[in-house]
């Protein structure tokens, strides 16, 4: 059993610093943020330019190198919906430390993003939705079908080079559809194909002191039941001592009493 | 699908303080326990008086109406390997609030203790061990099997009148067993089983900063994998918080903002 991957969450569009940084250039604050990431134990790290219709390929012809240079090539994950701009990324990323990851392709019109990840030998995130969320594991599991066969076709290993995301549902609201995205994930780990979420979407508008419970919980259970990876904020430190946890319990690293400090 | 059954697990000849109270007949500290697990949340009590060999009758018979006298009848879980002082609590037992649970049965000397249940309509443990704890699921799987046979020919409903324990294996020395003990819990749910388990017992001699961490990751890994009860301290606000959110995610108590401090 392969190694839980973390991917960092915190370089993204969203944040007013990151956003002005992608803006004006200024590569300052994002490897910072990039930095910080990986020495609180990120694998990889998820790179949010946004939409970036304009300047989408400016600006990941200029992130890429220059995360790369500060940060020994750590491995990335270029995340927009302009394929160009991914495709800029890709032309100038150096893979000596990972592959790097597009996020994301999906079944409806970002399937095309699956022929350029194959085209540059690379790993891709496949949302498991057409046009809005999943309705239920018979939609996640026709999406799925849809991606496998693309991904096939395209000349890719589907169990090493598609991360599926059987998309994080809110909870308050979508209680009733969490029990399925736990056994979507069981699925999938029984396939023996690799997969990955935004976990902490699951407790999207609850109480603060509530939402790190949430998320604690609902980590240990997705790895129980075969997650491989997450794109969350390694920041988190309770978060990453569940993730470790879980992988002592599941016997894919090895305990130590100092486990949580390694 | 119905509630995860919290049985309190502080009334234990272990403690000192328990010890003397039992040796003295003095109920006013055992009570005490009692009602703070209560409060805490506990469904269930488990009242542990050791093997209790020469005395265990007597103090079956004058702690159990104390207990209830002192807790409306609280439900409690009798806890010996002395039979007859299991037999002497069950015909003082007043199961307004819920049956005895009789604390245990195994497939191997303690099978009779499945007789004993069906003989008062309460329910077992069934501990999935007969000499040691099971070596793997093939061992247990043969003594669920052996135990289950023996509850129907009792008369008694295997799905509603045993709560059968996988045993917990300790962590630190039999990490690579805790994948098997999952995968466990999750057969017996799937065959419609309810189960119980002394969860802290896996994080035995883990320091102690750590040993809260991998109870609830644990925890929540079990509870995903179909785990229906376990013995546990109710007082771990901590814990008690994740078996809540477990059963918030799985869809068995409804949502609500406070629901942790419901």
């Amino acid at each position: 059993m392969s190694k839980f991957l973390v991917i960092g969450e915190r370089i993204h569009v969203i944040s007013p610093e990151i956003k002005e940084a992608l803006a004006t250039r200024n590569a300052a604050p994002i490897i910072e943020r990039a930095k910080t990431q990986l020495e609180a134990g990120a694998d990889y790290i998820d790179v949010n330019i946004g939409p970036a219709e304009r300047d989408g390929v400016d600006i990941m012809k200029w992130i890429v190198p220059e995360l790369q240079a500060a940060t020994d090539n750590a491995p990335l994950v270029l995340d927009t919906v302009n394929q160009n701009a991914i495709r800029a990324g890709l032309e100038v990323y150096n893979p000596v430390n990972g592959r790097a990851i597009v996020n994301s392709a999906d079944a409806g019109d970002r399937l095309s993003n699956i022929d350029l990840a194959a085209e540059f030998g690379c790993i891709v995130i496949g949302l498991l939705m057409k046009k809005g969320v999943p309705r239920d594991n018979e939609e996640r599991d026709e999406y799925l079908q849809t991606m496998l066969e693309h991904a096939m076709e395209a000349g890719m290993d589907p169990a090493e080079d598609v991360f599926f995301d059987p998309l994080t549902l809110v909870i308050k609201g979508m209680q009733e559809k969490q029990q399925e995205f736990l056994d979507f994930i069981r699925t999938m780990s029984e396939m023996g194909l690799k997969s990955t979420c935004g976990l902490s979407n699951a407790s999207n508008g609850m109480p603060k002191h509530v939402r790190p419970i949430v998320d604690n919980v609902l980590c240990a259970m997705s790895i129980g039941a075969g997650l491989t990876s997450a794109i969350l904020n390694p920041l988190d430190k309770e978060l990453m001592n569940t993730i470790k946890t879980s992988e002592i319990i599941l016997n894919h690293t090895l305990y130590a009493d100092s486990y949580l400090d390694i």
